[in-house]
């Protein structure tokens, strides 16, 4: 744990350089505006530690893929997001000397993230080793009006140099990937151009042979201002602005940055409409861009906004995470998907995992149009054919979904994982209910849903085995979402996701036949789904087979849970925790601890289907085993926990993960930050503390606040209604904001909300 | 399956060149002499595909690990043995025209291992591009009477090339392993020098700084000879030795090599130590050490040979696995060990695996003196330290032996295998049992053994769980033999071979009580070991869990085996085989296929301990699941099914292993042989269809013949006994050709074999 930033309600604010601490620094100012995104990196020269990393949406590679022991039926890439052509540097000189906060004397800085206004802003005060003093304040932003563009803008004053000031910008496509594999370069060159008005460097990814172009224009005003200097390379292009300068003088130098791709526009028109887009965005000029940006950033966050009063450090934590998590998927492109680090580290390769469904899906549900969600399920309609050849290189009829994946094909290896790891296939599943049921979108079964859902269980109907001796259908051979077990049998959450995709498929055919006939027709004939089909499904569905203790009262994690010895994490040494970094993997494998929700994921997904009983019993015997060393596991259980009326485990539970890379609490923030877990501290919130439910199409609320917040407030969308919900420690006011009057229940009560009114409890 | 050699009772007669299976026969055509060894390349150039290997026993380097996914607990390096400089290397050129069976036409051609006398012989006839016909005879062998030396011979013939023949006979040391993680470079040059007398290499390993020095003296017997060159460079000496030849004429040269490493001799001494043994070898003469070598090879087979009447196919089999054997190991050097491949190949890294202690030790036991198998003993009590270090990086205490070892630390990186399959602690202690039980060598246990057991005890009384709601100790998460399985529960081959170890390590502590009560008292006080210790392992002992199956009459391979669906490999459709190569890994796992004896391999282990009946229902049950992907497989099962009776089946898993490099039955011979499976053979042969055992001191047979063989015959070592065992279709005859008189059992009949006589029955 490490906090090297100040408290503030709508910053994230670095008082001083940290060298040592640069890259955390750089992962904590990220910005991006859902299509790209770059880290907190300076614009100028910086000879200290640095991470220097800038992506953008869908470019990707397939690296070769490392592996100790080869499995048959892993996969030969792991297609992981690249770290683009570096577009927004500018080299910064007094005379002849390079400006560099790790070698020039610093007297002050400060490096701070707008959150508000969506922009990062900088300032220094140093002195150069010959002893030139001057200032500068930087401010860049990656718009989110015309998410092609990026503009910084550099001001540098004089205390008492005099002399000539160069901004030397440039874009540089020779980067490479800290993470490959093979220390591969991932790009090759493709055009050039530059002259004093405007450069421009395209780069193909290998293999893939994605393009990317990047124009930029750059303006300097100042005294005796003029371009002094052009390199056009492969794979680098500059200018040379210079002014002159005195003490006490000021320059200010533009930089604007158009990037277009290959997955918009064709590769030969990709230069000239960067070139186009850099043009408008000069002519429109800083000062309006940074405008526009900050009106859109309020109109996003009056929808998006979360309040907590009196506890700045929750109120920062809570606008953090919405606001990484906006600059890392905006939804408007069906194509892209949430990367557990978005646009701000190389992990994990910026890929799409089970996350998205499970813990981001809700957030966009409530603070969005409901569009959005619906994209993120037409993702996965578009990789259907890339799981279904999945299942088959396994073996197994119908569609599973990869782990870990770019463009539909599996990127993962690690058998136990990869092939094991098939609750995915549930939570992909369960999107499309989720979906359905928060927004009342029904068409989009007939339209994409049904195919998914057939093929996921069809997938299941032949992982399945019938066993007679049991009289039951088990499944044998999985990972469930508790990672620190492996290779186990009847895992009670995949077998509950498994049998219930099936009821859900079957209800979809029955809603379809009834309500979509002809398409229903054509759907069984595209698919080749029989009456068999269904009647094996319902065969499955009765015949499950689920792991309990009638004794204790609980669903057991999988076979033989109860042959552990069952500690608690609180009886445990602290010297072995975190159990990942202090015990071999065998050891882990044996225990009883928990990585993350297992059970209780099922009681969080299928939330309806249970008792308050039945989650009393079943948090009350998993959660002390529970070690959170997954950053998806403490909002199921602060959601689980707020429910059963554990008020101080649900909030010490959201504590956990609300202030995750703020604190840096796993010591990992430097690599990136963890957006897919950040919707967890929003879900905590509004369905942990606020109950929120949406069931047979009705909104409910249940809701509470912990002691030590004074109020705390949200807005969700839903079905057409925009609505308020602030809770203190006398009452609880529902608002409606936008939509007509309807129903909604609190604490289970039915009551008529009013259009522009409120209710107050 | 691929034959390309040629039938014979005491060669392996390869008849025409195989371009595109060179590596195959290079494989084939090792030699050796358990210092060191090389695969059957040429000495000079050969363009077309092969991989040159030599490799130099125990001289090895730690090669950093590659792994996908880093799991707490690998090792960071595999140590592995090095591809070691090329000594034996000659460049042949007539006029300047330089002989190269890749390119010149070849008429003839023949490489031929001769077993009998342990050397390796080519002849030739080739004509040049340029039309030079000339024909060659080489002989190479490695010495088994003074193993740092190899003695090579090559003649050179001339149909109808008159001119001059140049032998460049060199030694290089810039070589690569293949299979190195990170294409790395291990060794480094250290020392040079080069005369038209000698020359001398001597390169270093890298990181563990091994030095090898060789030495080579050339001698050119013909017209007109002259050395006429030397090269003296870092990491490469040669000589160029010219001689004149006419139509019908020929030449002989002769190449000496002594090498010598700093695992025997200091380094500043070990150039001058190689050229004084190569300066001896060469006054010898290549006639003298020919003979030497021929008569110490039939001396060998005089003790080692099994002979088989009527069956050309099985005879050579049965040889070339003894011979391979006592090319990899002849146990003299309690610091060597024997890898998977031996010197044949880079494979598996030439560690040692637990294949050494359960195939490999029963064959020495029987066919060469004890001190033999006392050195595998001694080669793990050397390690146990460093055990002891493995067991307390995965929280246990006592020792756990790696799986895969050079120096004594794991060096594998797979955690199902590397933390998970501790059976093999099983079969290292079992060792001990084997060796005192058929030695009567008791002299082991106070002097190393019951250290090794009681740390080996220790371990497994850590790694056991008391389940109170069984009553039982368990083992959670383990892999068994059959690798097939991963991570289950209570795999009863380990269970049972847990208990079995403490059971023994408790009649050893009671046997040095009573007989060696002075070191008794010191071995407990340097181990720490007191009376609780001894309780803890008696009452798991006593409530040790074993999962069986009362109904079905057998022991089941884990707990949850009846779960799966339980499908004979005979009903299986062959595409799928070999299932390694057809089936994903989870598909594997959670098939009831079983890749090697298991539940077999305790029947195997401690076959004094079951009935017949035990024997057969388990066999009945596990042998049709088991596919015998593993070469270590059919042998276990041979040995068995002749013990129950079933002899056809015995003779059908006896044919599995008996030839499976020379038939290249697993498409893989051409990364080297299969050494240690080669034991297999040799144990179905004396084990399986003559039925020895070894009960209360006593040597028992209980004989039979497989049909297809008109007799066959071995002889054995037992405690000072020379026996000879010949079976045909009337009788079996058991001769004592060294000791006196004792008693031996014959179908569990009691006979006495008097010295120099004989029994038939």
């Amino acid at each position: 744990m490490k906090q090297i930033c100040r408290m503030d309600e709508w910053k994230v604010i670095e008082d001083k350089l940290h060298p040592g601490d640069n890259r955390l620094a750089e992962s904590l100012m990220s910005i991006g505006n859902g299509q790209m995104g770059m880290r907190g990196n300076f614009e100028e020269t910086y000879s200290g530690d640095t991470h220097q990393g800038t992506y953008v949406g869908g470019i990707y590679y397939p690296d070769k893929t490392r592996v100790g022991w080869w499995k048959n039926g892993y996969p030969e890439y792991f297609a992981k997001v690249l770290n683009a052509p570096n577009v927004t540097g500018v080299r910064v000189f007094a005379d002849d000397e390079e400006l560099d906060l790790h070698t020039w004397k610093v007297h002050e800085f400060k490096r701070e993230l707008n959150m508000k206004h969506g922009y990062l802003y900088r300032e220094f005060d140093v002195t150069s080793p010959e002893g030139k003093h001057i200032k500068g304040k930087v401010t860049r932003f990656f718009s989110i009006i015309d998410a092609s563009i990026i503009a910084i803008k550099y001001e540098v004053t004089s205390e008492d140099f005099e002399g000539k000031i160069t901004f030397q910008p440039y874009m540089d496509g020779d980067v490479r990937n800290e993470d490959a594999n093979y220390d591969e370069d991932f790009w090759m060159p493709v055009h050039h151009e530059a002259d004093k008005e405007q450069a421009v460097l395209t780069m193909r990814t290998r293999k893939t042979e994605f393009d990317v172009s990047a124009a930029m224009t750059n303006q300097l005003v100042g005294q005796e201002t003029k371009v002094e200097d052009v390199v056009n390379k492969e794979e680098y292009v500059d200018q040379k602005h210079t002014a002159s300068i005195k003490p006490g003088g000021k320059v200010s130098f533009y930089k604007y940055v158009a990037v277009t791709t290959s997955r918009y526009f064709n590769k030969n028109e990709l230069a000239d409409e960067a070139k186009k887009q850099v043009a408008k965005a000069a002519d429109s000029g800083f000062t309006f861009l940074f405008k526009q940006q900050m009106e859109a950033w309020e109109r996003r966050w009056n929808h998006a906004d979360v309040t907590i009063g009196g506890d700045t450090s929750a109120q920062q934590g809570i606008r953090y995470n919405i606001f990484q998590l906006y600059n890392t998927y905006t939804g408007e492109d069906a194509l892209l998907n949430i990367g557990p680090k978005g646009f701000t580290g190389e992990k994990y390769g910026g890929s799409t995992y089970w996350d998205t469904e499970a813990y981001c899906l809700p957030f966009y549900l409530g603070t969005a149009d409901s569009s959005i969600a619906r994209n993120l399920l037409i993702y996965r309609y578009r990789h259907l054919e890339k799981a279904k050849e999945n299942a088959a290189k396994l073996g197994m009829e119908g569609a599973l979904y990869p782990m870990v994946t770019m463009n539909g094909e599996e990127s993962h290896n690690e058998w136990e994982i990869t092939f094991e790891e098939i609750h995915r296939n549930g939570a992909i599943a369960h999107a499309i209910w989720n979906y359905v049921n928060y927004t009342g979108d029904t068409s989009y079964l007939p339209e994409y849903g049904f195919e998914v859902l057939a093929e996921i269980s069809r997938y299941w109907a032949s992982r399945v085995n019938y066993n007679p001796r049991k009289g039951k259908y088990i499944i044998l051979g999985v990972t469930g979402p508790n990672e620190y077990e492996n290779n186990v049998n009847n895992n009670w959450h995949t077998n509950r996701m498994a049998a219930w995709t099936l009821e859900y498929t079957l209800s979809v055919a029955l809603y379809l036949e009834r309500n979509h006939q002809k398409r229903f027709v054509e759907l069984k004939s595209k698919l080749g789904l029989k009456e068999d089909d269904f009647d094996h499904w319902k065969d499955i569905i009765e015949h499950m087979y689920y792991p309990v203790d009638e004794q204790l009262g609980v669903y057991l994690q999988q076979d033989g849970f109860l042959d552990k010895d069952l500690i608690r994490v609180a009886d445990l040494d602290e010297k072995h925790l975190p159990l990942n970094q202090n015990w071999s993997w065998d050891r882990i494998l044996r225990s009883c601890f928990i990585k993350q929700a297992d059970v209780l994921q099922s009681m969080y997904f299928l939330n309806h289907r249970f008792t308050l009983e039945e989650k009393k019993n079943n948090f009350d015997f998993y959660e002390p085993m529970t070690v959170h060393e997954s950053s998806l596991s403490p909002c199921v259980h602060s959601i689980i926990a707020a429910e059963i009326g554990y008020e101080e485990k649900a909030y010490e539970m959201y504590l956990r993960t609300a202030r995750l890379d703020l604190d840096n609490y796993n010591n990992d923030t430097e690599d990136g930050l963890h957006i897919t877990s950040m919707a967890g501290s929003w879900l905590s919130i509004v369905h942990g503390f606020a109950g929120m439910r949406v069931e047979k199409g009705e909104l409910h609320f249940k809701p509470f606040i912990p002691k030590a917040w004074g109020d705390y407030s949200f807005k969700i969308n839903f079905r057409g209604h925009l609505i308020k919900v602030s809770v203190n420690h006398q009452q609880v006011v529902i608002t409606q904001e936008e939509g007509s009057d309807f129903a909604i229940f609190i604490n289970g009560e039915e009551k008529q909300l009013p259009a522009e009114g409120n209710i107050t409890i």
